[in-house]
């Protein structure tokens, strides 16, 4: 599977499309939001340059695309405003593969830019908002032009699906599973551990590249709090769609050698993971560390005083942001039409799950600085 | 009507696309090639900058999109490989308005980097390409950033229908015409000049704070030859879909007012009108232009040896990129609905018309440099 000509968000705005279902990643946007602010008034605030490249990777489409493009300018605004200053020239990249949905991000430009003028008075001409479509696993801008990379729930998301789950025979080694699961033989997490290794070491290599000295970034991912790999708060929602998968395998919908052969470009590390590559790639000084946690079922969050579970309400929630970010992957392994059979299945499994137990995922959010 | 936010050439690879429909735009281009070398190399053989800055206004979607960057592209290579110099990175932005269909344009890219590395072996990260969605009737890069300025059958679009086709009562003054016709009254060429004045004056100013000193532009435009400005070779045809839209008129199929009260937001000026302009302004030197022209029907082009003409299928390859092209605009106005008989019958006066008489689109080609 070519990851970079296949993985998208689904695009539109659709009932299943990503902008309908990204209420997870809003979640996980906010709680970075105090240390995107730190890293812009460390970084501002030190040079008081006169404009400003930054970019964010993975930008996706949708409602969160521009809510995190916001909460930058909103940032700078406030801090020039404050020092009685006038805003620099913000330069702002947004990066996603190519098969991600500018359009539907271009089109809802004029409106933002228009919001921009009414709330702060900010003239066209202060912000420019340009749209970069590549892998970050390849070089996206030029030597030492970013001054602030931002990337929310992308780096999770590895490169290619890792070498290494096959026999030396070209057998399947994680047959039943699509991710590192209790089930999978140690050969499977060394094969995931290793790729992850690979692909962020790179991704760090190539930003050094494309950042300039003292220049900031801020990253959220999806990981773990243990080493145990397979532990349940990173792999048990993979676990439940490989269960839905073998479901349809034994209906007959679904060949096994299919399922066999199909396991996600994805990979979720443990903090002491994360940080051994930070220092073994060596560019990067890291400045803040925190671990948050998200309900998996997003409408149960501390703003939700009357919350109350509903088993088959809370299984749909989950299955349709999970659909939104799978869905080009498993379509083009299994074919489109079995696509709505998995998620209703799989919204019946994440239900009955969290019947038995209220279950999180794990976010680490990280600040770092380029090494001058 | 917004034509910032109704005005876009019909997206995706369809039937009736303009990524299937272009073949007059690959013809203009072609005939502006040398120009464009020709600024390039001045540009660049001059200056042997590190990088370069690109803008491609008014790109649109679809093969001629990535022909322009590719002959850019191309001509800076085979300069560097003279001078036995390494290549500039090139930084190239696509701009169009924000309903433009930049996905298609983006899907194509790993591609496009990829035939740039066979033919050329160019390594990722000497191209750096990105979209910029906006009118260039508004600010759209950061001052002093463009080196190199392109744009082809673009500025022909005015930034609104001129104001002053109304009388003072507010009836409409262009009645029974979508554009300037021998049957308009002076007023309407007036206000048609005006706002044309207006728009490509608030073009080049903006572009020139836009662009370094020294930095070069080349565009191409439809225009004119004689000062008449209801002359043939510019307004026929448009009049011809006006009578389409007459003859659906008479037949109720569109009300009479609704006709009335629809103008293009176009202008096809003469040498002598555009020089104008650029000399009023003042921060541009005309540099070369040049007059061509073309044959409606594309297919009969220099090329085409063995071309006969034949009524409807001239008609209709003329009515498929005309349609290509202001679908947008008519289906916001008339409604979806009338578009494919509307343009059955244009295409039948086309090759009513091209039975009695050759005719060409006039193209004006001319590059400039910014003032030191």
């Amino acid at each position: 599977m070519d990851v970079m000509r296949v993985l998208h968000m689904v695009g539109g705005a659709g009932d299943t499309s990503y902008a309908s279902n990204s209420s997870l990643q809003k979640i996980a946007i906010s709680k970075a939001r105090s240390m995107v602010e730190d890293s812009i008034l460390n970084l501002y605030g030190t040079s008081f340059q006169e404009s400003l490249n930054i970019a964010d990777l993975g930008c996706s489409s949708g409602p969160n695309t521009l809510l995190v493009i916001k909460e930058i300018i909103d940032v700078t605004h406030e801090r020039c405003s404050q020092l009685q200053r006038s805003m620099p020239e913000l330069r702002l990249f947004l990066n996603d593969l190519p098969g991600n949905d500018f359009n539907t991000i271009f089109m809802s430009l004029p409106a933002f830019y228009d919001t921009l003028k009414e709330e702060k008075g900010l003239p066209l001409g202060t912000c420019f908002i340009a749209g970069v479509p590549g892998s970050f696993y390849g070089r996206l801008f030029p030597i030492n032009f970013l001054d602030f990379v931002h990337s929310s729930y992308s780096v999770h998301w590895l490169s290619q699906v890792p070498q290494g789950l096959q026999s030396d025979m070209g057998l399947p080694l994680n047959k039943g599973n699509i991710y590192m699961a209790k089930s999978s033989p140690p050969a499977v997490f060394k094969a995931y551990l290793d790729q992850f290794q690979s692909d962020f070491s790179l991704f760090l290599n190539l930003r050094s590249e494309e950042m300039t000295c003292g220049g900031r970034m801020v990253q959220t991912l999806m990981g773990r709090k243990g080493e145990e790999p397979s532990s349940g708060d990173c792999c048990h929602l993979w676990e439940l769609l490989a269960q839905a998968l073998k479901g349809m395998v034994s209906q007959g919908v679904i060949k096994e050698a299919k399922l066999d052969s199909f396991d996600l470009p994805w990979y979720t590390p443990s903090v002491k993971e994360l940080k051994a590559v930070i220092a073994m790639e060596g560019s990067f000084v890291l400045d803040q560390l925190q671990i948050t946690e998200i309900n998996w079922d997003t409408n149960d969050n501390d703003d939700s005083e009357y919350y109350f579970f509903d088993k088959k309400a809370s299984g749909q929630n989950v299955a349709k942001y999970v659909r939104a970010v799978t869905e080009s992957l498993l379509a083009n392994h299994f074919g489109a039409e079995i696509i709505d059979e998995l998620f209703e299945k799989y919204a019946e499994n994440v239900g009955e799950h969290l019947a038995k137990e209220k279950t999180k995922h794990v976010n680490i959010i990280f600040s770092m600085a380029k090494k001058v």
